[in-house]
């Protein structure tokens, strides 16, 4: 047991610094409508659901942060969420993120824009965080994968070997706090693999598929439909 | 140019022999509704709309043949097709479609439960097949992935290196036969797998986003939403 069954402060961190390229939009993606509410408050209010003493930041690229405040009231969205301006990347908007939170705490780091991570991956992610220091939720790979070579040629890779990762990604704040003040990422990575190139051993548990990320306009549709479904089942 | 400007007769192997294990549902995927549609009849369309005179051969579950009949009667479906009786799995079902087939055609395996390929990428796959000898459509992955070692331990992998297999994968049909005929897979592979395990380069092409495997329950959600979007825009 990392923690010996103390009861730990647990800070969700939600990166929403996007600025909204991928979508081929003015507007960013987490600002898009799901049901009629931007993708932000349903990611927002997936953690507040799992538990409402959970302490929620939305780190926001400041260009859209009024933008946010107005969507706020117009919605009347009142789960209370702090604030804050995010970085010219996502390495950046966590860094920022992360200053002021104290060693000795659980942060769940999560992308804005997965609105339809599960109650379960959730849990099972802060669960194991607590037992093991670290948590990241993933799922199997269905489909065949290739590797592409140097030569640029490509083979065959096993895909049973290979999941693909999800957040919400849970550290013991320190390591994720380490991690991000010691190491500067050569290229972009998650944050499983920036505290694992600070030497920590990262711990899988099951995400769950529908935890979609939002990147691409069809991904909108996507999740609007499995949105419906779950709210009519 | 791998075949010198010849015209090539060109055959779709449509390989929906499951028997719905894993929907957990009696009714295997393929015959699923989508937009009031059996899934196989949207897969079989996408081919036929690309260019009428490909010859189409689906392969069903023996057990789902008459079945298949029915619903073809019911749905007013006229679309040509030869219907063959699929094998124990998903090889020898592609084994006993590639019966009767010569040399020197193109041949298109396309995954039954794949109903959203675009017509772009049965056209790509078509071309550099015909200029290369095979192609195979693939996708980049979006997410962070993590490969699982044999101690059971897991590290990031650099999913740039790494691209999502989809279907139709197209191969000069003697290649196809002579890998069906060599090779006894020891595990689960596609067919560009086996070509390549009997020593031919394979061909990645461009495939489509939307062209996903309908495996789960919530995969027939979001094939459904595509759809309505593809037919509303």
């Amino acid at each position: 047991m990392f923690f010996n069954n103390k009861v730990l402060d647990r800070i969700v961190l939600i990166v929403a610094g996007g600025s909204g390229i991928r979508m081929k939009s003015l507007v960013p993606k987490q600002f898009h409508l799901i049901m009629g509410q931007p993708v932000l408050m349903h990611t927002i209010r997936a953690f507040h659901d799992f538990d409402p003493s959970l302490k929620i930041t939305v780190v926001i690229h400041d260009q859209f942060i009024r933008h946010w405040k107005e969507l706020c009231s117009y919605n009347e969205f009142f789960i209370p969420h702090q604030v804050i301006a995010g970085g010219k990347n996502r390495f950046e908007s966590v860094k920022k993120g992360l200053q002021g939170i104290k060693p000795g705490c659980l942060v769940a780091v999560h992308d804005g824009v997965r609105p339809l991570v599960s109650q379960d991956t959730i849990g099972r992610c802060f669960e194991t965080a607590f037992e093991c220091g670290n948590a990241v939720p993933c799922i199997e790979i269905k489909e065949s994968i290739r590797k592409i070579e140097k030569d640029g040629s490509n083979m065959q890779a096993e895909r049973r070997n290979f999941r693909i990762i999800q957040t919400p990604q849970v550290f013991e704040s320190s390591l994720l706090i380490n991690a991000y003040e010691s190491i500067v990422p050569e290229e972009i990575t998650d944050d499983a693999g920036l505290v694992e190139k600070s030497g920590c051993r990262i711990y899988l548990v099951k995400g769950n598929e529908e935890n979609i990320k939002i990147t691409h306009p069809h991904d909108l549709i996507i999740a609007e439909a499995l949105f419906r479904q779950h709210h009519s089942s």
